[in-house]
């Protein structure tokens, strides 16, 4: 396979691909962005060409999801694993638990950080599943009183995604570290969406916050000033040097998703690149097995075990995964906590990649099946 | 002045001026690093490419600083000011107040996120000479039993460093965001050393912390995970995904210091230039003045004020700042709280650049004297 630059396809389930255009663009700013005279990881956070990198990538955010003053867009530094810490320290209030769902890892390390001195309730966890499945929820599920209910949208180790969000009166809190703007959603429906960049919108090193002002506003002012969400709201992202670099290039991958159509034409090709692989699975014969239920799968992680004979074989997967790179398709490993296969398929890896992974499982099946 | 691409001489306190050569290596590598057919932001932190990058950081750092396992070399987000909340609630020991040394706006972060719940000891405030100084200390002036003493080695905003550093038998701490790398010291009179990457050693988002291994194990397991540095020591900074690309061009940073002779040519370097600037002060006849005591001027951040009649002249100074702007040397205005002008010389700034802005300077006055 021949591809420019001898590019791989990278399947990684993040740091992941980028759009090639925003990579070269990148690329040719580097030693002078914008006859600025210096590389934008050289500039002043308070110069103004920072203000406009800075500005572009906060309204872009807002066009894309469609959003007025109501929420605030924050980059903020420490992934989603600080906020696990953040938002409990944040919005917590005494005496009302947190209404948690329990999706698989992802929500498990923000239970693990509540159990550290907060209350909450179980609305559902999938471990009798072994995270295979989503339900719907009705709103009578939950505790309208609650500080927040939680829920990670995307699973991107077990391959499960929320198809639809749950309705209730506490403010609903998503992790969607893993599809943020892969899709349509209604920001409305949330009190705070965060998100890891490294997957659908940029490096890592940058996590979005997207916060209903009056929750910004909710947590002790004797918390340290880094960890309070109104420290960066009043600063505009800048209380301290932001990750510049890294705000930067997440606002070049969202013009790039603006001037592709934006989310509601990214959602259809997201959704046509997954249904390639889960075809390419179900039409197997068996020899492809996924364990997700068919109406949770996820379009962004693709998971699958090798079954050539009813069973998982791990040697053949690990042969799979060898064969592959060989093709140029890479990390077709599943996370290492479950093993199997798991193909990422993020806004940036475009039709032919994925199309090229489903015709290198069909050969690799009748070589071996 | 004609520069390779059209660069400017960037003084900008922080992001500030990176290396010509990492730039360009930086730029060739951004579509496919070393035939891996990726970029670095697109990489798996878990990925062999990653392993390499971030073991050649770890390496080439301890080999700058000639320290071997007793200290953990960490890649963190947050910046500095994120190490100003951490430090106290890992280090902190009930009845043991912390023995400050207070020097300036970087210090008084760090005693603000102290005083929401830490007790300390003042053992020397600046305040009454305006930071332009900083005495030698005798050991009898710090409590042995404290939980720390803490210092910011460079003052970024007044212009002043320490020369060398105080001896306490409680763990020592230096907040060392702006002189980081810029000339020889020795780790071993240090407990914990951290720096924003932004000033000398790579773009920002990343804050190294170089800490001995005994103290990443002092603080409460109860805290945050993320909070925690034994959670950072134990995951060799992959707890979760690291600021990736940052640590690649924070190592690329290193290499470039190593093979440019290591601290002890740089310190030479950044001694001679911050020697053409103040000559360049001290002999303009009181035309240009700096506020700080010869014995404690910072080779990093020179200050100074334009009074052409014994007085601080602002039109003029913002005259100088725009006319050296059309100069292309660019950001030489001094920190909005203390005014006046700020020159920012960290170790990618050439002696070039220095004379470049030495000679504007006596030109200058010639013009307006």
């Amino acid at each position: 396979m021949s591809t420019k630059y001898g590019r791989v396809f990278n399947f990684s389930a993040g740091p992941a691909s980028l759009p090639l255009p925003v990579l070269e663009q990148v690329r040719d700013e580097m030693v002078n962005y914008k006859n600025s005279g210096m590389s934008v990881m050289e500039m002043s956070h308070r110069s103004k060409e920072f203000d406009e990198i800075l500005a572009n990538a906060t309204s872009v955010t807002k066009e894309l999801l469609g959003i007025g003053d109501q929420y605030e867009v924050l980059f903020l530094q420490g992934g989603a694993s600080l906020q696990f810490a953040m938002l409990p320290m944040n919005l917590y209030q005494t005496g009302k638990p947190v209404d948690m769902i329990h999706t698989g890892s992802w929500s498990e390390m923000a239970i693990k950080e509540l159990k550290k001195g907060y209350e909450m309730r179980t609305v559902y966890s999938g471990e009798s599943n072994k995270f295979t499945q989503i339900p719907s929820f009705n709103e009578d599920q939950f505790n309208p009183s609650a500080s927040y209910a939680y829920l990670c949208s995307n699973n991107t180790i077990e391959g499960t995604q929320f198809k639809s969000f749950p309705k209730t009166a506490a403010p609903l809190i998503a992790d969607m570290s893993s599809d943020f703007l892969s899709r349509k959603f209604d920001m409305n429906q949330f009190g705070v969406v965060f998100a890891g960049a490294q997957k659908n919108v940029g490096p890592s090193g940058v996590c979005m916050v997207i916060i209903r002002k009056d929750l910004a506003e909710r947590g002790d002012e004797k918390l340290p000033t880094m960890l309070q969400y109104r420290t960066h709201v009043k600063a505009g992202s800048r209380y301290n040097t932001p990750p510049a670099f890294g705000i930067y290039v997440a606002g070049l991958v969202m013009n790039w998703i603006k001037t592709s159509g934006g989310l509601e034409a990214l959602e259809k090709t997201n959704e046509m690149k997954a249904k390639i692989l889960y075809d390419t699975i179900d039409k197997s014969g068996g020899f492809y097995s996924c364990p997700v239920a068919k109406d949770c799968r996820s379009l962004m992680n693709v998971v699958w075990r090798v079954k050539p004979n009813g069973q998982a074989n791990e040697d053949m997967e690990t042969a799979m995964i060898s064969e592959a790179k060989k093709s140029g398709l890479i990390e077709i490993k599943g996370h290492r906590s479950v093993g199997g296969m798991r193909a990422s398929i993020y806004n940036a890896m475009p039709v032919e990649g994925v199309q090229a992974l489903a015709d290198f499982m069909v050969q690799f099946q009748k070589k071996n099946g």
